[in-house]
């Protein structure tokens, strides 16, 4: 299989290894119904073209899934049983990106237009919805031996969700608002990115592991791999190179997202900076020399180097909790070089 | 309380008598979260104005959850088990509502802007999802001494929100568009409508009776009158006055819905009604004028008495099924002032 050929080269192995069963337990999740809103959710996941032509377009990294996944496998646990949560985790996720890019009239993603850009905001609203529901059922197909898994994993996924949904609320109300400080950034990207990224660290736990104190570990470390997220895409948003990124440079800025390097240089000790953004921010579209003038104020301010330490800082702390959970020395060892993908990676 | 005083003088015992248990259930599942996020949900529900103060304005009729408790009751079932359910079809229909208003472009809801047009659509899509949330979170609040009972109703909620979104789906699709048939409406308004309302019988028919064949004849029953509401909406869409729908006279003619009048005629021997229909259904924008000439094309092709006929024929059917069904008396009694409300309601 071909699968992410534009990416395999760069993930590491807890990100390689489960993308031809996530691949195929996806396609079955969205089963082959004969209305054309199923090709659409397809061309979303990369595997079809807007004629719902089989195809392999590049992919997401998979790396709610691959965690649930990992975590599962490297505490003993039978991955067969994690899959549906699993699939449900990227169901879910991919849920999330259609709906956010009605609301932030994104164009592109993964190089290739947007859902509502091709075929308008109501079927792409409606597609969004779908991908939801299906979701739910792909819990529904976990292993019924055990009825207190499938409720948990539910609720935990259930609660994400809702959390996720109302980070994305917050990043809405915080646009164009001048007043955002970091503590209020911190607590948006906790639910917006946090929210299902921890669930999937701690479903994958609770299913190895069989709940207890170890499950309550993993989904402290979900919440720091969620920050640690955000705050590299929001790097990526702001300095990443295009041909990674899918993004053009500076796009957060040009679409004056809240991003962690602009607060940071906001509450920057220097007035005038503070007012030079507010004053670029508010204007109604941004050109290139604005861009240019932003990031010479993040340079200034030294942002970059303040938000690459803090997700440098989450990866020592992660690194320093699955000392003790568990883990075999390869799964560590896996699990570290995944953690130093998240804190070095270009897309 | 002031429940309903729009509604209740016209409203049969079925529809009324579970209001206030159903409105403080429901005001529960909306919980006082800090987010304005929150009070959005309570103007959708009616509970507040659009600064959330709290009022008491019009309400919808609620037809899923009384559907739901009152099957249950019915059936000698504990309402206080069909409560979360109850609630969950409630606020999927609300969900569904506020997505459906922004693909419609729908500006008013009885009598009142709806989300999308106060708060725009990001928001509105936001409100919309975080609504669909709430009711799975209620559907987790079933009594857990039964979770066989949980998962069924879970599925059969889910499946239902497949094919209501599937159904929405169909809908947008086939705007525009001239050539669809009455099979393919039908189709089309059994899933949109008929799916959440099917499922709110045959959930109440289950917690009430324990499954088996009376559940499976009360799914039968739920899709008639599925049929029957949203074929008399049709009729109200198009012939309904203001003061009682909430909408401007001919407003589905207005918004190029393809409904069932409009399939009728189009479907009728006259060739020159088709194409006349066909090319005003083209235009940019529809006129006063023009509705008056769809509406001269209905009354020749005898539209309205096609569908009237049709809702009183299910209305027939549905009477009869409810004769074997073990309902007391009384049950049955209160059941066919429902169905003759479902024929004659004029909102």
């Amino acid at each position: 299989m071909s699968d992410g050929v534009h990416l395999k080269p760069e993930l590491p192995l807890v990100l390689s290894r489960y993308r031809d069963v996530m691949d195929l337990a996806l396609k079955d999740a969205i089963s082959d119904r004969s209305i054309f809103l199923y090709d659409m959710l397809r061309y979303c996941m990369g595997w079809s073209d807007t004629n719902g032509v089989p195809l392999e377009a590049e992919k997401g990294k998979g790396i709610r899934p691959s965690l649930c996944l990992f975590t599962c496998e490297a505490l003993g646990g039978d991955i067969g049983k994690a899959l549906p949560a699993a699939v449900s985790l990227e169901l879910i996720h991919n849920f999330s990106l259609i709906h956010d890019e009605i609301q932030d009239s994104d164009e592109i993603r993964h190089h290739r237009p947007t859902l509502w850009n091709v075929w308008g905001i109501p079927k792409a609203l409606v597609a969004g919805n779908v991908m939801r529901v299906l979701a739910d059922r792909s819990m529904f197909t976990m292993p019924s031996d055990d009825p207190k898994l499938l409720s948990a994993s539910s609720l935990i996924v259930s609660e994400a969700c809702l959390e996720m949904i109302e980070g994305q609320y917050m990043d809405i109300s915080f646009e164009g608002g001048n007043s955002i400080g970091v503590d209020q950034y911190m607590k948006m990207i906790s639910h917006k990115t946090g929210a299902l990224l921890r669930s999937s660290v701690h479903i994958g736990a609770i299913i190895g592991s069989r709940g207890g104190r170890v499950a309550d570990t993993f989904r402290e470390i979900g919440v720091k791999l969620g920050f640690m997220f955000q705050i590299k895409d929001d790097i990526l948003g702001t300095w990443g190179d295009t041909a990674s990124t899918g993004k053009p440079v500076g796009s957060d800025i040009r679409r004056k997202k809240n991003t962690l390097p602009i607060i940071h240089a906001r509450e920057s000790q220097t007035q005038t900076y503070q007012e030079e953004i507010s004053e670029l921010y508010s204007m109604e579209s941004i050109q290139d020399h604005h861009v240019d003038r932003v990031l010479d104020i993040l340079d200034a301010t030294e942002a970059r180097h303040y938000c690459q330490g803090l997700v440098e800082d989450y990866a020592l702390d992660v690194s320093k909790d699955i000392q003790n959970i568990g883990f075999s020395k390869n799964s560590r060892e896996e699990f570290q070089e995944l953690v130093s993908f998240l804190v070095d990676r270009s897309f």
